[in-house]
């Protein structure tokens, strides 16, 4: 099927079309680009919502509640899951396993897993090219659930218009998420599990920690802390309200259309540099390199002067 | 100072000349190209480990323990810590202070730490030369500490000949350790806090694990697990007779040279990778982005063609 053919057949009532949509997208760099550029006019329509956090937070199951209520909303959902302990693509519990099925039953709903293991160069600009998928379908939300380790992880959620952090009560998670990087990305923060001891402390914390960063500049959002117990469904509306108040704020500052041109520059970014990498190693720069490496082992030259050496080429 | 005039000061005793050169790798490409060249005759001395692991594992106790091992068989030792996590970089428990400032005491130990936050792109690249250095500079071991999360901490350790990583008893500990790819860069493991409960369990799990990986060859390297209560002092001999043990095995098979030759190789990669960035974004292209960004907003063009057109330029 043409790339052409096949953006003209994709709606959220094929399945096939988006599967196999994405699937070219995945797997050949030139296809897509073909296909994206089909695509291009139909974008736009979609809110990317990136939910993240460290394992074990929750984030499957947040997803998944999400999901059902925008469903009695009549909203169409498309997940995209790249998270290694999530239950669409393997380290699942039962009853994670259960809630997705019965969701992805659902033929308003599309969920796809992407891998992580052996891709990661490539994985941030491929689910950002399957989002385009999901958007250009005419879903109304794109859900990407990443765990939060790793910058590629981290360059999904952040390619969302709102990042939602998903944290668990222990103490220890809100000191993860400052080192990781997970603070600097959140929109806002849903404490999970919070029937657990020492959810409270834990709001308190993150909302003080939050507190420290406010530049008290009029359009500025303060991220906002909720707590949740996304497996006894408890708090997930304050999620979507949260998700909608965020939105709302993008919308009236202007900030969406901002947000959307950085997601597009860092992306074109990302693809120059895998670009100049797969231009970059031909059999000849290949064979160089092979040669000076037995020079650099006999203290001969220097890597840094075989890279200076191989960019002059 | 000139590059040669550095590179012929640098000794184990010249603690100001190590600091100087140091600073001149991690500030400048250029400079640190220059020095590097200068440098290569003196390299191969040193014996590079890496110690990784989880934060909290006790990394930082087993590699100041380690240090004073080493200097009672008045061996020179350099540190490059590069964890956010650790005593040398800030977020420390004062034991780990007292036990630290021991250790830098001493004339024939070197400690520096290098900043993790902001510069992750170049920072692998960096400790490397750093190691050079530290190499050149005479000093018998060069031990990498870095918190085994992101994929830069990852590369660092595994450019070392013999990387440990230390996991706690923990269970999870270990599963994470799968997952985040710990498990592939290590020569050996070491359960740290073996008082605590589980650490036996927490051994045997890993032994299975490993178990499963042997591919019987004969040359074939088993990495072995074992216990350390590092802040207690136990079991830092076994950590440093594992260390000798996985050296000679090196030496014997030929693998030192290999994976030596490895490392270089995966260095002019990244060095590629850094010198195509910085020569790639002249004012030009940068220009172009700009202009094409509105383009892509309007739905006119794709990052995908921007990109290619880019790299045409």
């Amino acid at each position: 099927m043409t790339s052409s053919e096949l953006a003209r057949r994709l709606s959220t009532h094929d399945r096939l079309a988006v599967a196999r949509a994405i699937s070219r997208v995945e797997n050949d760099r030139e296809d897509a680009g073909a296909l994206l550029r089909e695509l291009a006019p139909k974008l736009g329509h979609a809110y990317r919502v990136g939910i993240t956090g460290p394992p074990g937070a929750g984030k499957s199951t947040i997803t998944s509640e999400l999901t059902k209520l925008l469903r009695t909303q009549g909203k169409t959902v498309g997940i995209l899951a790249v998270d290694p302990t999530s239950p669409f693509t393997g380290g699942a519990l039962l009853g994670d396993r259960i809630r997705m099925q019965e969701v992805s039953m659902d033929p308003g709903v599309y969920v796809r897993s992407m891998a992580t293991r052996g891709s990661l160069g490539g994985l941030s600009a491929k689910a950002k090219d399957a989002a385009d998928v999901l958007d250009a379908a005419g879903f109304d939300f794109v859900l990407f659930e990443t765990v939060g380790v790793g910058q590629s992880e981290l360059d999904i959620a952040k390619a969302a218009d709102t990042t939602v952090v998903v944290l668990v009560p222990e103490s220890g998670d809100a000191v993860q998420a400052m080192k990781s990087g997970l603070m600097e990305i959140a929109d806002f923060f849903v404490v999970n599990k919070s029937d657990r001891e020492g959810s409270d402390q834990a709001v308190r914390a993150l909302t003080t920690i939050l507190t420290f960063r406010v530049t008290h500049r009029e359009d500025e959002w303060i991220p906002p802390v909720i707590k949740a117990a996304a497996s006894k469904n408890e708090g997930i509306d304050r999620v979507l309200a949260e998700i909608e108040k965020h939105r709302a704020h993008l919308l009236k500052t202007g900030k969406l259309a901002l947000r959307r041109i950085e997601r597009e520059r860092e992306r074109v970014h990302e693809l120059v540099e895998i670009m100049l990498h797969t231009d970059f190693w031909t059999a000849e720069r290949s064979a160089i390199l092979e040669r000076e490496l037995i020079r650099i082992s006999a203290h001969e030259t220097t890597s840094f002067d075989v890279a200076r050496e191989l960019t002059k080429v």
